[in-house]
């Protein structure tokens, strides 16, 4: 019942699963500070084609966001967000008890241009007001939709023209790497972010994700404020040899296309029912409007997640595929459908 | 120039001086600990018809809200507010640097409603949201409007049935309880709010506010968060010898008549003209869109709030009276208008 | 060289790497509120003979001790602990970052009792300073030594007659329920303090520590603040299996054990040199003092931990052995040391 | 009875009281931007001999250490401050509020040192321990005692060595430059501190203290901090005019003198009934310990601060004289003393 519920529902992929083995011999220093993390560290500069990139290892995408946006920030300086962000909605106020305000920006599609921007900036004119100097978007986007290079380009240089940095939450960073509209690269976030993190929870490993900061303006003394916020793992290497194996052999876009691909095989079941959707389905996350009556039936056999009425008429549910999606699963629930749908 | 900047703009009324300079040849034992602090607080609580109300004097409007709302709140507890609401948008973060988030209400008038009010609690259902506990309210409003007993009943009422707090910013308390729609009086504030404090700084003190809890479940301790906020003045009498002159003679209502008396005449001036204005005018703080050239002119003559263009044609600015507006000063402003409108 | 420098240099043991491996084929719903959990959940209280005990699984000692303090606590009140608190030294200011003071107490052995608080007590009068009102202590503490049943009770009966909370940080809670010296039992821990975590990092588990709640007055909403925290890890059961292996048929406290005997023989060795300790050694963690010499031989061939010179002729080092600590590694010290003792 | 209780227990000295009154028929802009600000700015930068020196008024001592070390600090940075430091503890835990620890140092008289500080940071070695940043002196100090000029200095050029600033706490600066012993002027403040507050709210101002920054490299952005924190007074002005008043003919290090001047008066007369002092008395505040019977009798017939046992035999009593302490005050208390000892 757990199949469409969220893409973190299994445990590990099997080849994660042997690097995590296979260290478990070896004796390490602890703290991330260990051969083994700075192996998977150098594998992923090679990937990214920038051998400097400063790397850390976190254990969930909260901690990785509040951590890394408290370090950035000055006690008076905001965080701009999507309306729809993960760090506004749905992390408890995280970014908040670190003591900064997260400035909200409605979207149609969660997703942050200049324009949206631009008038947060000439609003916040002094110091009666916070300073916002962070800009925070999310590859996929909590809808699931997707920023194409140009998109990110402009973004990135319009922070840089505006003295504000650029962080982006790759939670789901292999959904959007590799989705069919994409044409970002892995070198593309080194150049066009500040900062970025490269998710592993929701992309087959058991825990973890790994930030990179490209701009080493900001990350001074970071390792202080890891500890300081609980973020550093005494066993740090257990994340790292899962990204070790993630970043062979293009193992990471290629998890993330497959949890496309499955998606893409709802997409056209419901499009084939005529169903539409609240936000374009771009990714591994589907909106999907249903009628009621059908939709409630849904929810007593799967566990997904329910967003409410989209109208008098319809509820939205989200439909969400991973890396251990089976097609088998996409085909019982075709099944199921066409039953419920019959009744 | 500083006519209609603000109702700060002038230090302190003659009575209040007068109490001022009287207290000055006491010693006293500071903190607010003092019989003079305990006089100013036995007026308050007569006038409030409350003997038990817990008050406490601060130095002003940002200090006391931050004070308040980070004591009544758990860490993962949220404060909704208008989105106009100051603690939104005119204290620099104060709320997020105590490590809450403000949840923010769109809406058209400044006020908070039930209605308004019910979605976000609907919304915030599980602990991957923070939760939100406690209202925050001003009268008047950052946009000049008024509650009504009625409306102010109503939501103290949802408050309680929904388990939040009702916080009653009364920066401005003055000119609501001297607005010629009020029929909000003392001891309904004591009755229909849980916390709330009586502004001195916008009423002709020189510094200080008087907050007052209604709600004894939500106060203990206090003063320890006061003193770790650095919000308890050595000399609090200062405060406390203002407000006992305010307090008497009905001398705090009577001020904030004063400034909605000499509002009513910059209303009706531009009323006459045929100017529009952003928000219903109803005490001394006045929106008014003016004809772009008009308002640079006026602007390069007075010190007013600009707040930008209202629509391509217009800019809107706000006039603000006080205590201390004498009526000359709108004469020659409507003499000064008379000119301009005539070129 | 990582032989001796601490307890978290393998990853992680066999049986706890088979119940890993075994949950791999599951789906499950994440945060913590699966089957998995809860089933792991009902073994620690069976163990604990409490079945309303509230357990929660985190991923290191750090975010654990910051979550559970920052909780209990209001703004204004602070954490008792011993100068050489974990809390107070090794995690950079995380509590303070919380917002709250670490009041500390000077100790001969790293372990508080009444005596020693009750002068914090009377000291703090006023709301001129903190409120003390959580004490932290460690068990096995941060200096090796051990907490008996009777101190244990005493300092319990002592916060409840103070109106304090009593948090124990059970970092190393096996090797001091195996010590040799040791009379508590996991029930005693439910009875005899407040709160608690059951150290798994440094015990055999790649991650994951579990904090029992056993009063209900302070627990309230605790998922919000570890959400907010980010202490919730999106597969907690992950945690939560490894808790299941290590608390069937003693193997916590087996390893705990383990840890101690291997310890042993090295205090033995230490022992038959002649050497002296900086605490009294009673389990796995040993401070000897070695002639500068000698201990910068083994600092060059080991990694063990420098404490620098406790007096001039002689430099403290810390030896801890671990679960994983094999008897060949303490025989191979033995002839390294007699080498280095000859030349 | 208040006689000898604090420094702030009369209101305001005449010629500030005077100058409160003048401004009472101008009308200002607010916040501390306004001209009357300017004015006692530029009067401060000229005794400072320190034309650029950045210059704030706040309303007392807590709010201004909060808001300039919160300011200075990165949220993994602590302050150093000798364990009687007002910081550590009289503040309510004010600092750590903001995210920062204190770390203390044990001291003789108060002061810290050069020989002090340095084991504080060989200790804090790495990312697992907050990084010392800021050192924190008072002057004088909370037990009356003084910086020399040379320790000063020296304490300076040890802070630029070692890449720490220098914050000394001015809250009785008077008493400090007014003090028999003193050689240290207002320039040597400007040369030898990174920061320093001139306290107001002690010497004879109704409340406000003037922060003052000479290294141009932490006050960035001030204001914004400021105002976050409640810090800013809408009518700023009315602290501006007393420090106006202060910096004239020697006002200020007069009043300091004259503090000074009446405890030598109260020093004497211990002094000559043989009772001895818990630290040298050099300012206006005295800690002398006096027979039990003897304390607990002045403590009925006087409010001084009592600091409880200095041994078995005696109490500690602090009495404090200040500006407005008049001789007769002090004949007064040595008649009574006779009287006391006489029974």
């Amino acid at each position: 019942m757990y199949d469409f519920l969220n893409d973190y529902n299994q445990t590990v992929h099997p080849q994660l699963l042997k690097e995590f083995i296979d260290i478990n011999n070896k004796k390490l220093s602890g703290y991330g500070l260990d051969d083994c993390c700075n192996d998977a560290i150098n594998h992923i500069r090679q990937i990214l084609n920038s051998p400097n990139a400063d790397i850390h290892f976190m254990a969930g995408g909260t901690i990785t966001n509040l951590t890394t946006i408290s370090h950035i920030l000055k006690p008076y300086q905001a965080v701009i967000a999507a309306e729809t962000g993960h760090i506004n909605v749905h992390e408890t106020g995280a970014i908040e008890a670190t003591g900064h305000k997260v400035v909200t920006v409605k979207t149609e599609d969660g997703k942050l241009t200049p324009e949206l921007i631009k008038p947060v900036l000439d609003y916040h004119c002094d110091e009666h007001m916070v300073q916002p100097k962070l800009v925070y978007i999310s590859n996929t986007t909590e809808l699931g939709t997707l920023y194409s290079k140009q998109e990110l380009k402009e973004l990135y240089q319009f922070c840089q023209k505006n003295h504000l940095y650029l962080y982006l939450d790759g939670a789901r960073l292999a959904m959007a790497l590799g989705a069919k509209d994409n044409d970002i690269t892995f070198p593309d976030l080194a150049k066009y972010t500040d900062v970025f993190y490269i998710g592993g929870t929701k992309v087959g490993a058991f825990a973890g994700e790994a930030l990179v900061f490209n701009n080493h303006t900001i990350n001074h003394d970071f390792r202080f404020n890891m500890k300081q916020k609980g973020a550093i793992l005494a066993k740090s290497w257990i994340i790292a040899v899962q990204f070790k194996a993630l970043m062979q052999n293009d193992l990471y876009i290629s998890l993330g296309k497959h949890s496309n691909t499955m998606a893409e095989k709802l997409i056209t079941l419901f499009d084939n029912h005529g169903f539409t959707f609240a936000a374009t389905p771009q990714t591994n996350q589907i909106f999907v409007k249903l009628p009621n009556q059908l939709a409630n039936k849904i929810v007593s056999l799967y566990a997904v997640d329910n967003l409410g009425q989209s109208d008098p008429d319809h509820i939205c549910l989200r439909f969400c595929t991973s890396w251990s999606t089976q097609e088998v699963e996409i085909e019982n629930f075709a099944t199921q459908l066409k039953k419920l749908l019959k009744n």
